[in-house]
């Protein structure tokens, strides 16, 4: 067992020919394997095919992704460079439509070139630009660090949580927003009995979260989606905590598909269910989740889950990758600010600002 | 497509060297082949291994075990057959703990034998013993038509309806419960879209239930069993029907892990959730559904799901096979016999009686 956190991704190199390393989580839990992207359509790939997954993770795999694209027009003209910029970007925003960390750093990114522009050459411009993605991926660390500290506070030591999906160092920079606030539990001393949704139908809890609470030494009990309402039932839950891919300005919250569901059943069981989430995740140009674009992926996933047909010929199947759970479900949002309770456009307002 | 009923299980032959064929369920929905059962150490086999399942069809599994195990001892003596009997019954029931049906049926068989006792030599009894299963595999049949046709008075044309896990024609003589429902629907020219959920771990929603529906026609879409809330939310769902394994006294019902959910979610949603049983799923003797014995399932159906290691190694998992759904959330049970609302003692005695 080893408490280093993981290290979702690295940069390797300088700005001219470096790469962008990152640990493909296709291949957890059984093989823990780096891939080296050595161009910015193999982040594109990366992103689409899930290797890299989670939304503060997949906005600095963005960010490093226009360093990458960026490298090959050092010397061109300021035009050159700005038409392959805007390019670069709006193609790193096509990989996947629902977390908004992805367009939030990829603004970022734009908005430094834009302003490096008026006063750089086009040459000096990619070692500034990694410089901005390396604080986009440091900053990310801090924040998930801050996130713990404040969601620990709400979690009594001996309590049973459960969790869906993977918010955790494998989806940030590292330690994660909703494991960092049981990293921090177990930093503090406390003991927590977790409790992971496998999260149908790529099992990111199966796959990444029981293999980073187990690297870890947490205890962890692995169950089926559908068995969360049995071990509510049972008692054995005192709080839920997940992660989010965007939240509206009304705090309702895109996260996970289950996520929803896991929200109205701890709700009738009267636990309490938090949102862990940086203020980077937040979208404040939507005043409410239904306006979120989710992401349908394709019918193979639940069809030939891992290799194998499980499901008759020509079925048809209906595969959201995403659901929006209404802030009215939410007992608070946990950011590195502070936790946002009751959730409420003004509370928000209050915290972002 | 055909719209011939599937044909479960059959008995070949006679009383003295007969068989039990039944479509080995663990192959579908890719191969449909069928086993044939020589001996009552293979039906033991085959329902432990839920080659065959549902809570009516290993109950006709298990009478026919009996005649099966009585076989071998047509001509010993009345002593050496009554202990040979208790033994065969004892073994069956052995099998699987939660669906009373097996009980139920191993019950009648031995009620049976002891009265043929009284009057027959131990070599006449096969014969009549194979009468009885045979006459409750029948009688099964009768019982999907009526519950199908009560069900049908219960569902618009044009309704949107879920089902979890499978309890269809495979699951019982033929025809089903829960589908027997729909499919009665579709014999009145009603139009239904079913949402069926894929039903971790062992997939029977996605292998068993998305199979049938398909070879009927039907308009069916398969889901993740943490989809069921949301497209609840989306409007998609009119009215939610399952199957039962136990049924107590006040009307809680046993059934496949994650119908409890499904039920809360549906209650949530102002969906009516309704049961569709015959009334040999019914345990008078249990006053309330704490008392029902929920099976533990082995670890592996969830870590290595899809004949492929899909969570850590000694990760700590949580396997129950059923859960149980309070009376409060069940609109109302669909019987052979008419439909019990409110779910309540009384109207269940009044029914059964």
């Amino acid at each position: 067992m080893t408490k280093i956190p993981v290290e979702t991704m690295r940069w390797l190199g300088d700005h001219v020919t470096g790469s962008l390393s990152l640990i493909d989580q296709t291949r957890l839990p059984l093989e823990l394997v780096e891939l080296n992207c050595t161009d910015v359509g193999m982040v594109w790939e990366a992103i689409k095919q899930l290797r890299v997954r989670g939304a503060p993770a997949i906005g600095i795999a963005a960010a490093y992704g226009v360093v990458l694209g960026m490298q090959q027009v050092t010397g061109s003209t300021p035009e050159a460079f700005d038409a392959h910029l805007t390019k670069t970007i709006e193609y790193l925003a096509g990989s996947r439509p629902t977390a908004v960390n992805l367009f939030w750093a990829l603004d970022r990114m734009r908005r430094l070139a834009n302003k490096l522009r008026a006063e750089h050459l086009p040459q000096q411009i990619p070692a500034l630009l990694l410089k901005e993605a390396k604080a986009i991926h440091d900053e990310d660390r801090q924040l998930c660090r801050a996130i713990g500290r404040f969601g620990a506070e709400l979690i009594a030591s001996g309590s049973g949580v459960l969790t869906h999906c993977n918010a955790g160092g494998l989806a940030t920079a590292e330690y994660g927003t909703a494991l960092s606030v049981f990293f921090t539990c177990q930093d503090q001393g406390k003991s927590l009995k977790v409790f992971v949704d496998e999260t149908r139908p790529l099992l990111q809890g199966a796959r990444l979260t029981a293999w980073e609470l187990a690297q870890r030494g947490i205890d962890a009990t692995l169950i089926c989606d559908n068995m969360a309402g049995q071990v509510m039932r049972e008692g054995k839950i005192q709080a839920v905590v997940v992660g989010a891919d965007r939240i509206t300005a009304n705090g309702d919250t895109a996260n996970k598909i289950g996520t929803y569901s896991v929200a109205v059943l701890a709700h009738a069981h009267g636990i309490p269910f938090y949102v862990a989430a940086p203020t980077t995740t937040f979208d404040l140009t939507l005043p409410t989740g239904d306006l979120i674009p989710i992401e349908q992926r394709a019918a193979t996933e639940i069809t030939h889950g891992f290799g194998r047909q499980t499901a008759p010929d020509g079925i048809s199947v209906y595969n959201p990758a995403f659901d929006v759970t209404p802030a009215r479900l939410i007992r608070g949002i946990i950011t590195e600010r502070g936790v946002i309770d009751p959730v409420n456009e003004e509370n928000i307002r209050k915290v972002l600002m």
